[in-house]
Formats: C-alpha cells, structure tokens, sequence
C-alpha cells in the first residue's frame, strides 16, 4: 500500500467522531495516544544506525529514516503550518526531502533515490521529530475543531508507516550476507502445538453488509458501505503454514505451469523463484528463514509469510488436488466472516521487537486479524458508489485502483488499533516483503 | 485476449448442444458454416503479400501467417489427428511453429520470435488450409458425436483469431511511415449525423443473473452463470466520439495526473501519450487517423477507438465535471444492460474491407455489440464456482486472471455471430490495438 | 563495419584514380564492371522470397529488401540526381525509407525498425533497381569527369553491402527452427586435408609502412600511409580450425574466466554463450553448423568462423598455454606481413551460393584474403595524421572510431575485388554475426 | 580504472626495489610511509558520517566504509595471514565482503550491492583499520624479505582507493538535493589570473621509448618499455578550460551530432547530457558546480574537469575551427612529453580538503601531473610484449583491455607520490565521475 494519505481526500472519505472542544478528557486521551504512537515509531528505530536508517534496498521500500521525517513532516505540514499561527519550518529543506506529496506531480526519479540522503542524519531527524512533537503537543488543546480529525488521519498514517518501517528495515538487512540481527533472537524452543489439518468455517452467504459504515476512522476507499450478494462458501479455519507451504515445494509447486496464473509464471522463471522471500536453504538442504532476529530455522508451524499474490493463487490450485475447488478468498468473503471478530485481537504489533507470525491452533475461525495479511482474490478496485472527492487536488487512494489485490486483516508487524474489517490493503500480485500470508477458502 | 482454447479445458466449460448424428442437415449446416468461418479468414488476408503477411510488429501481435496457419494447425490436430485414423500431418514442422500450445511450457522466446519465420510461404500456408479443409469437410459426416463439438470451438477460435488478424495487420501497417493502404478508402464522404449530447439510460438494478447460461456455445470463464447485486446505474446511449475525446484532449486531459490511474500516469509519460493510437497530426494541427484503407481525416462523429484502459479511465474522470460521478460501467453492469439487445446486432465483421467504426445516432442504448469493445471497469477475475478443469493439462481462461481488465460487446472486427453479452474479452490497461471504446456509466 | 560512405568525405578520402572522358575503353569497362556488380547483388537475392527479403532479424542487420534498395538509392542520389538534368525520382517515398543518412540526424528508431517495411514488395524494389541501373548506363557516357569517382565510391559501397547482405540473410535464416536452405547443400564430402599444426610465419620487423598509399580507391579511415615500428614478431600460416576451436571448448575454455577479457567474461555469463555462432549440439553430443546451405556436420578442418573478438581473445590467453605468448596479431602485424599477398587471392565471393570457408593447408601464410575476416588485438581508431574533411557535413568512418576492434583480410563472403591490405574492417568485441575468425600471432 | 591489483600477478610486473633485510633506516622509513598513507585515508574520511560512509551512489563507485575496509583487508590477507605466523582475523566476514577478488569469480550482483551493508558500522572499520596497521608495524621489522615489496603493492593500492574515495563521496553528495558540503568552502575569492589563449608545444617526435623502466614501483599494464614511433605533434601548453567549455556548449557542441563519435551521440542523446557533470545551471542561466565544499558559482580559469572521453573528443572536433587539426594527445605523445616533468609537481593531493582544480598560467607545458586526468585518443591495449604472469590465477590489468580509454597525469585527488609518466589509468568512454579534463593536441 502506498503512502497516499492527502488531506484533501480525507474529508470526504470516511467519518471521524468529531472531538468536541469543550471536553477536556477527550484532548487529554487524544494526547495520550499520540504521544503512545510517537513513541512506538521512535522504539522501532532505536537500535538502528545512521547507516542502517538511511540506506534503501529497493525501489518498493524507503529508509527508516525517511519514515520517521515524512511522518513528521505530515504533523508539521497540515497541523503546524496549516493551525497554528506563526509557525516557522525546522528545516525549509525538509519539506522537499520528505514530502511524498510532490513526487507524484514533479520529478519521478525522486523515489529512487531515498535511499542517496545521508544528510541530515538519523540523530537530526529524531530532532526534527522531538521538536515537532512538544510543538504539537502544546497545540493541540488550542486546535481549531476543524483541525482536530487531522490529529485522527496523522495517527492512522504514522501506524502504516510502523508497519512499512519494520518491512523495509527487513528487507534491508536481508541484503546483508551477515543477515545481522536487529533484535535477540526471540525464544522460538517451546514444543510447537501440533498443527491440525484444515477446519473448513462456513460464511455467511446471501446478502450481506461490506465497507465501512462512517463509524470511527477509515480511508476513503473503504467506503461506501453497501450491499453484496454471496454464494455458500468456507474459509479455512487458519491460514496456510510453512510445513504445508514445504509440502507444495516439495511437491514441485514451483516448478507447474499448470497451477501459476500466467504472469505469476513469467515471474517465477524471470526471477528464478522457489521459495518464499527470506528462506535460505542451507548446504545439508535444511531451511532458514531471515527475520528481524536474524537468521533461525524453519519453524513448519508458523504460518507462511512473505508470498506473493502469485504464490497464494499457485498454492490454492495446488491445494486442490486435496480441497477440491480450493481458492483465495474473495474480499467480501473475508471481510462478512470477519464481522464478528474482534479486530485488536490476535497477534499484532504492540511493541519494539523481534516481530513474526506466531503458530495458531485453529479449529474455529482463527488469525483473522494480525500475523499475516491473507491475500485475496479479489482486484483492488473501487466499491459502488466511491468517488474521489470532487475538487480534490492530487491523490486519492482510488489511483492505485489497477493491477493490485486485496489484502486482509493485518499482521504482527501492524499496530494494535489499527486494523479493522473493512481495512483494504493491497498490493502488486509479485510483491512480498510485507507479511502475507494465504488462507484458502471454498465453494460449499 | 490470448488464444488459449485448448481441448481439455472446454468440455468442462460451457455447454455446446449436441449434434445428433442421425440429423443429416445439422450435419450439413455445420460443413457450410465451416466453410463459411474458413472462407472469411482467407479472404482478410487476400490483399498481404508475402511480406506482409510474414512480420511481426510486436511482441503482442502475431504475423497474419501465424493466424492462418495455427487455425488450421487446431483443426489438423484436434479433429484430423485425434478422429481421422490414419490421417498423417501436413508437414511434420508446421506443429512445433504454429502451436502456442507447447510454447507456454517451452521457449518463452517463441512468442516474441514468431515474425522470423520467413518460410513456408504464405503460398505454403494457404495450401495448408486447402488441404485440412479439404479433409475436414470429407471427415465431418463421419466424425464420432464426441468430436463434433470440437468443431463449434475450432469456428469459435477461429473468429477470434480473424478479430486479432485484422488489428494486428492494421498495427504491422501502422509502422511503415508510406502508411499503406489495404483497402481502398471507404466512403466516409456521406454528412454525418449530428451526435447529440450523451442520453443516460438506467439500467436494471437490485439482483440480476450473468454469465454464460449454458445453452450454445461460450469459453469457460464465462460461467458459471450467477446472481449479482447492483445499485440503481445508468449508461451513456452511446460510446465516447472522436469528437468529444478531441475536447478532452484540447483541455489538457492527458498532461493532468489528477485524472489517472498512478499506473497509468506512469505509462502516458513514459510512452509519451498523447493521443489515442493510429491518431497522427499534421504539420496544421489537424488529426489523421489511420486505419485499414490508409490515412483519413479524422471523423469526428465516429467513436473514439484503440484507447487503453488508462485512458478510459482518465476520461471517465475529466467527463465527470460535466456528469458527475461519470466513471467506468461494471462489467455486470453492462451484461445486464445487454441482456435484451441482440448480439448479432450492430456493426460486426460480415466480410472483408476497410473496417472501422461507424456513427450511431443514440437517443437509446445503442452500439452496445460491435464498432468498438467497451472497456468495464471490472479486473477480469474468475466467477463465483468458477474452476479450471480437474485433471486438465495446461492452459485455461482462468491462467489469465491477472492484471487485466474486461471488455464487452465486441466490435467492428469480431465476426457478426460471435459476439454475446456473457463475451468476456479481457486486455492488460495499457493495450490498446484493439478497436478499443468507452461508455460511460454513473451512479443514480 | 557500418555503412557509412557518404559523398562529402569522399573526395578528400582516398585517392581514385581520374578517368579521362576521352577513353572510351575505360568508360566501356566502368559501365561492364558496374552491370557485373549491380548483377551480383541481384543473384544473391535470387532465391528469396518476399518474405525472406522483409524481415530483420535483429537490430544489427537489415534486411535484404533495404540492401537492394539502400544501394540503389545511392545511385539514383549522388549520379542520377546529382549530375543527370532532369531527373525524377523513382518513387518519392523511397529516399526517406532507404537512406541511411537521415537516420543519424533524425529519428533513432529508424533503424530497428527496417523491418517493418513490407511495401513496397521485393519485386518492386527489383523494378527500382532495373529503372536506376538503365538510367545509369545511359548516363555514364555523359557524366562530368568528377562525378566519375563516385562511381567508384558505389561500387565499392555497392560490394560491401553484398557482404552484409549474405552475412544477414543468414542470421535471420538460423532463426527459423525448420533452419531453411537457400542454396542446395555443397558438397563437403571430399576427404578433407589433414590440418597440420601451426607453423609460425616470422613477419617484417622494424619499420615499416601501413596504411593505403594513395593508388585505387581506398576508405578515408585507411590513410593516411605512415610509419609504424615493430617489434620481432611471427603469425601462424593459418588461422584457427574448428577442430582446434572444439579442444578449446571441451577444455572448458567457455566457463573460465581468466582467459577473457572482463567485458568478454560479463557478455559469455549474460548471454550464455558456449559455442561459436550458429552452432548447435544435437541430442549425441555431436555439433552442427548453420550455414546458408541449411545444416551440416561440423567440418574440424575448416577455419572457425562466427566468434567475436572476446572468444577470439580467451582463445589466444587459452591456446598460450601450447604456444608461450600466443595473442591476437596487431593490425600493423597483420598488415606488413599481407603486403606481398595478392588480395584478389583466396576464397572470396565470385558468385551466388552456399557460401562457407574453406580449409586451407597452411605451411606458408595462407588465407589472409578470403575465407575469414580476422580479428586483431588493435583498436579501431584513427591513423597519425587522419582528419575528417573540413566542413564535410555529418558522417565519415572516423565516427565509429570507439570501441570497435579492427579485422582484416576478408572473408569468403567478401567480393573479389574489394579487399585490399590497408583494408580496416570494424566491428564491436561481441559481434560475431560475420565470418569472422582469428589468427594467433607471438613475440618473437 | 578497476581495483585490480592481486599478489600473484605482481611479482611478474614492474620491478620492485629489495629492501635489503638489514637496513634499519630504510625498514624505519617504510613504516613512516605506511603510518602516512594509512592515516590520509582515514583523514579523507574524517568528515564522513556512519550513513555518509555506507551509501553507494551508483554502481561504478564504492562506499567510503567499503574502501576503507578492502585496502584493510589486503594488509590483513596479504602480510599478516600471509606471513605472520599465527594471525586470526579481525573478523572472518570481513574477507568475504571487503574482498573484490572473490567477487570476480562467484556472484556478479554483488558489487551494485556493496551499499546494502549497514554493519559492520563506520567506526567498527576504523577499529579494524587501527587493529591491523598496529599489527602491521609491529609485523614489519620480522617480515621475511620477500614480503618487503607486498608493502609498496598494498600502499600503491591504497593511494588508488584513496582518489576513487574520494570521487565516490563527491558523487554520492551530488546525489542530495541539499547539496551538502563536505569541507568548509575554499576560499576561490582571489582574482584569477587571465587565461591566455593556447600555446602549442612541440613533442618529441622520431623513436621514443615509453612505459616503465622497471626502477621504482609499476603496475603490470605500464610495460614492457618499449620504442615508439612519432610524427611531429605538438601539445597545448595547459588543458582546457571550464570557461573554453562554456563557449563550446554556447555554440551548440551538445547539439550537433558532426562533432561527437557514433556512441557519444547514442550517449548524449540517451543521458541528455547537456553540461559537465556536476554543472547546475540556476534560474538566471549562470552555472554552479557542485564539489567536496557544496555548491559554488563556476570558476571559468579553473580546467573543466568531469567530462567523459565522448565530451573530450567532441569538444577537439569543434576546437578544430580555430585550431586546424586539434585532437587528442595519444598516450605515447602525452608521455614522451611529460618525461622531463617532475611527477611529484603540479597540484595533487596532499591532505585532506576540499579538493578541486585549480587554473594553471600555461605558457610553458604546466598541470601535466595532477589538477586533472587527461583522457588520450589512446584505446587502453596491452603494450608491445606485454604478458599476464604464467600460472597467474585470476586477475590482472589485462582483463580490462577492451572498449577502455587511457588517462594520463593524475589529478588533485591522485596521492602526491602516486603519479608517474608511464603510468595507465583508463575508464569508458562514458564515465565521468573522476577529475578528468583535456588537453588539446594537433599535428604539426
């Protein structure tokens, strides 16, 4: 999902309660928690070094340290400069280094090329970041009520921007032939529950109710909430684990044309795919996989992460050799099954550490929300009704509505309170540095 | 569209009735409409020379040859081979060069390559379509009942290729800066009509059944057949005009990022867009179209054709400051619009000649089979209990459910008898070389 | 060797000879010279099709049609236009389509583009060339004395494309997996000599002289003559064999790196090479080689032909191993040692046909002119003293004076007649789609 | 020019002088120049952040912690694991990610990759830089004799990596929209001298001899010493100026093809190279130029520097209107020249700053060494008997003998010690990135 959270959309996608001014408790949580969110993105950085803050592994992601200014440019940008009177730039530069809003409109090699700004350093940033904080902090019993669902939009944003920091610093270090660790190793040696076969969980089908419904904080291409209509179908009770995904390897997954969509198998042979991101098969051909914790062996528990949309839809057809009619789920699929579970449980990211899936026990509707994002099949497309604001100068989350699908549900890397049913997060069919994972679903 | 109608695939697809082999005329009916299918691919090509019949513009397009001669190699092999005992191949080269088959699991390199292949001639070629007609025609009386619905597919697969023969010779042509003609200009010199500003009309919202209802013949990924749920809608009476595309591009349409899919911005910049294809200006700012009868003026009244979906898209959205909330039609949304017009209605391929579309008055829901495909809005994705046959080896519809989108109606090229309204012709969002169209459709 | 040779460099280039308006034997034996020449063009493309004359096969080489007509255009531009009053183009459109010279000014697609040009067909091209060479008999006669050099500058230019010509056909040809024949099969059934070692050939030390000397027509980038200074050094009687090239390759010389230059080591690994060009190992382990003649069985005697200057290089660093210091000749090496060699010596083109090299049995320097051209160590670049015209406009040889590697001597399809020793042929290290061989040379 | 200097190629090339074992003071004097060397890399670096260190700005150039930690790992491998008994690494990953020997042998991606390495940080090289030079002075007084000459090697080694460090650093600063300076700005305020019009110094010419002599230290590629021969030349007193560059880019020398080789044209117009690198032109049409001190306005007596071999020649061909003839020196010519002058004069780097050059009064043959590398017409080919070792495994000078150009003199950046009239540096035709200028030469 790309950063694509531009102020004039935001109005006119999906309710915010409005905080009314004269309720001092209101101001206070609302400080609270963005100080609390603040402070996460802080800790998730604090063991990297200037260097490991600056450098960019690839065109998809960007450096810790662009995360941490172009989120605190956001706060400076729409409530500082835009609220409060007499506010001054910490840095006029940084406005052009930082600000993701311009690249769309001005020079397209600027994305590139995060990863060349040595200057200013990651002990300046996180000045840049102290200084912005205690200047919002101060402001925000004084904000204009207008000003006060920015607050909401600057936390939500800051939250994707977490879960993109710790993706993208993976990723990095995952170039390193050292494959060093960030954190300890975090203790994977208790007996793993023994991981039962699928439990197949009927939905609800008929008519049924996706999207948001304007309660509480959403983006804009969540809405509108409508009506869509469902066959029968199952979803698995959890999602798809690595001892499985090493039975399709095994099985020569990687090597059939017969189960890739056709440019899932231009990308396996291009990119001479054959295994999930991250996995290393050492020299007696056991598996490794490169976490945040370093380099472990393969827990065949876990849930599978790091596949793409590809790999997902190659392992369901592969899967129905077993399930018959074995199949991504759709959205609305997920999203009615999803109704009624809670969406700040499960395994998601709470604090600083060594982030990954954890095994789940199954047996009713489970991980639904955290540990992995479940890919769907469904396009990432606009819902009837979604229209870009009109007027609205520049983006909109409706732009990237080609060629990407549907993820659901979150992951451990996303921060607790931000997911939520409706949430559409997406993502190019190859791309797999997030943490997706698959859950297969049924005709019943 | 790829060509990917392969055996295996189809009798699990959509229903083909079956031929009795007591019925002497249907028998007879067949042979003629064989005859008929057959005769029209010839007579397309009648004017290529050799060379013209021979290169390979690019790598989506195939040379003319390639279409002339893997029709028939599908007839040679999936009736001659597998029903005719004893029947011997024509030449026993002709299988590895005009088999896309068996390129899917081989060379990735031969697609691209298919413009090297010199020799046969198109002479040899042609001889090679005499000879397996001949033998078709001599088979059929005899074939077992099993084979003859293979013939239904062969003239289903053979028109599509007509359709691809005629815009991708109309894009080998496009290269020669002498732009030649193929066939003399039509008469375009009749007063066109006034068109009149676009009429809305609504189309029948709440539950609805598409797809493919079994009874004569479809593709597989046509069906199966199911309920949708729409909201209240309503599409333009007619496809977009030069005309009207000449405004949005005189109002700067294709430099405006506001207007584009991110994909599609991307694309408009890096090809240096700014027209729809064939479209060539003159030294006096006035705009040539070329097309099968060489350069023309461009005709205002005419629809706009060979845009991508990219442009469709950004001028759905520079056309909804006039209509607001004008956008792409779903493709449910359109089928559902379609269900009581006849798809053999329209301007369709009847014979050869200097295609193009033509004007239609409007007023109702008019042009809605042939002149151009309509690009939907709708990713082209698998229907509800859709799934690839169980045991099928290779290729299916489904193999291409990524990445693009759906377009409907059929156009001025796709053979009269063809077209239906559960047709699913699908191309990635920046192809355009097919006759390409849009109607808008919008909320009411 | 790029075609290159345009009229303004011309003159201060090379001597030509005067030809007195008052010999009507010379000016008989022009008009003979220049019908036996415009004829062999003709009778190399005897045997192709449209088709074969159309298509290009990479963006190297052009197609047959363009030779034919590109020579032509040379007649018809700088004799018909230039110096017949009155003279009207064969076709308006064929200046644009078939010079050269526009290219390097205008548009830089020009090139790999060549074969899209179906219209206008081979015979019309044909018909192009009898119009030209009637009128150019005609005027001859008549020409003014200085227009008379040109015709030699066509003639030679006319020679050159010969070459390329049979050297493109053939590329494109081993394109085709039917690998099609043009000529029948020559007879390579005779008992082949015994190819007997290497005997080094000590060469002229000291100082010598280089260059061409003013006598006969000569390329501008062949002057001026001077003086070089040579260390003691010898030259093998024969260049290298197919069967000395096949030790090299089943002592792994492919998957070394030391013995090739490092731009030589990146080309093998990216485009896999292994072999020379158009050699193909069948299912026995056995090799075969393409040819203008279909395939044939490797012949171990024959010289090596298709390899690039990086195999030519790993092969010398490889076969030092035998022979201490072996390494490619110098250009001035090769150059005083051909001096007292006949260059209409060897086996150059006389005629149409399955043209191929030779073996040649060696003992004293054999196969300098003819049979293959031979790569040496020097870098193409300019004589002491060379210096394009003054106000010449646009193009002469000196443009491509970087990075390319001289050959020398001819090849078997160098007409007879063209090659000289001050010749400088040029082409990049990795190229190798002429019949190009290599010759060791040593210190001595 | 490649880091290409390894142990076994070494003792074959240019002569070393043997430190007799018994010499205190030449022993003393040894470890004073390698405490001097060692220490002007880490003061190059002094300035440099853990981020600033690790970035590699593009592929051609290193990080500065890259160069710091692979002139280290030479002194590691090649004295102390060598030839001190019982040494264990510093660190055993450091071999394999420092080490561009193995590089060349196994995985090609990882030189475009050396900027992924986060960690070791900054400072932990410094701390293995400290280590292993105490080692090696404490090595030095017991190393066995033949070890002597591996300590002239690795600070020759250094010296290179010293000047690649630092236009590596230059490079990747230029990369930051903030232009950030690494030193204070120098002080460019004192009135410069006017640059006089060219003055043309006549060479040597007749027998000369060039390449190393085999006294003092040489790199394989600058021998044998052998004679060349020239005609009379003559060489411009001093190299061209940015002020001579602006008015051949005034005049349109960007734009016109007849000037530029055939690549440097495809290169111009692919890279819209339209100014030295490094030029920025302001909104008022003046120009800066970015260095190691920021951004300043351009000096027009200071020598342009930052051009390509393509520019060079370029800028000699439109020269040639005023100076019939001018060109580029050959190596032989530039050498011959230089033989008198002392290579240890001329502006060159003593310590570490802001490095540029500076404009020189010419009038006499001035800035042959130092201030900045002048490219020759010279393709970079092994001289006359030159040989790679016998039984060398790997690498050498020679490898990198194709499609390169020669460079004389150093620059401001090349080690005041490091520069000698036979020495070869070489780059593409196309890079720019080091100090490189021109200086006219035409015949006479």
């Amino acid at each position: 999902m790309e950063c694509s959270f531009y102020v004039p959309a935001w109005p006119q996608g999906i309710g915010v309660e409005t905080i009314a001014r004269d309720n001092d408790q209101l101001v206070e949580d609302l400080i609270q928690r963005f100080r609390s969110v603040r402070a996460l993105t802080i800790d998730l950085c604090a063991r990297l070094s200037d260097a490991d803050a600056t450098v960019q592994s690839m065109e998809d992601a960007s450096p810790a340290k662009w995360h941490l200014a172009h989120t605190t440019w956001f706060w400076e940008s729409f409530i500082l400069r835009d609220h409060v009177p007499g506010y001054r730039a910490f840095d006029g530069g940084y406005a052009f280094l930082f600000n993701s809003y311009y690249e769309a409109e001005g020079d397209r090699h600027a994305r590139p090329r995060r990863g060349m700004i040595t200057r200013p350093s990651l002990d300046e940033v996180r000045d840049y970041r102290a200084h912005v904080d205690t200047r919002i902090e101060e402001a925000i019993p004084a904000l204009p009520e207008a000003a006060l669902p920015l607050i909401e939009l600057g936390l939500n944003h800051e939250q994707q921007h977490q879960e993109l920091l710790l993706t993208d610093i993976k990723h990095l270090f995952a170039q390193n032939p050292l494959c060093p660790a960030i954190w300890p190793c975090s203790d994977g040696g208790a007996a793993h529950a023994n991981i039962r076969d699928i439990t197949w969980i009927e939905g609800p089908s008929g008519i049924s109710e996706i999207g948001h419904d304007g309660r509480g904080f959403g983006f804009d291409c969540e809405g509108p909430r409508h009506e869509v209509l469902l066959k029968p179908f199952a979803l698995a009770d959890r999602t798809v684990t690595n001892g499985e995904w090493l039975q399709f390897m095994e099985d020569g997954g990687y090597g059939e044309a017969r189960h890739w969509l056709s440019d899932g198998w231009d990308w396996v042979r291009e990119e001479k795919i054959t295994s999930p991101l991250y996995w290393e098969q050492g020299p007696d051909g056991g598996w490794d996989v490169f976490g945040l914790d370093g380099l472990s062996p393969l827990d065949t528990a876990q849930p599978v992460s790091h596949i793409s949309l590809f790999e997902a839809d190659a392992y369901a057809s592969w899967a129905s050799a077993q399930w018959e009619g074995a199949r991504l789920p759709t959205e609305a699929e997920w999203e009615v099954s999803a109704a009624n579970v809670a969406p700040d449980s499960g395994h998601q990211l709470d604090e600083a550490g060594p982030i990954a899936p954890v095994a789940t026990t199954g047996g009713k509707l489970s991980g639904m929300f955290g540990n992995v994002w479940e890919w769907t099949g469904s396009a990432y497309r606009p819902y009837p009704g979604f229209r870009p604001a009109p007027g609205a100068v520049g983006e909109y989350n409706g732009k990237f509505m080609s060629g990407q699908f549907v993820l659901k549900g979150g992951s451990c890397a996303t921060p607790r309170g931000h997911c939520r049913a409706s949430y559409r997060n997406f993502f190019y069919p190859h791309q797999r540095w997030q943490f997706s994972g698959v859950r297969l679903a049924r005709d019943i």
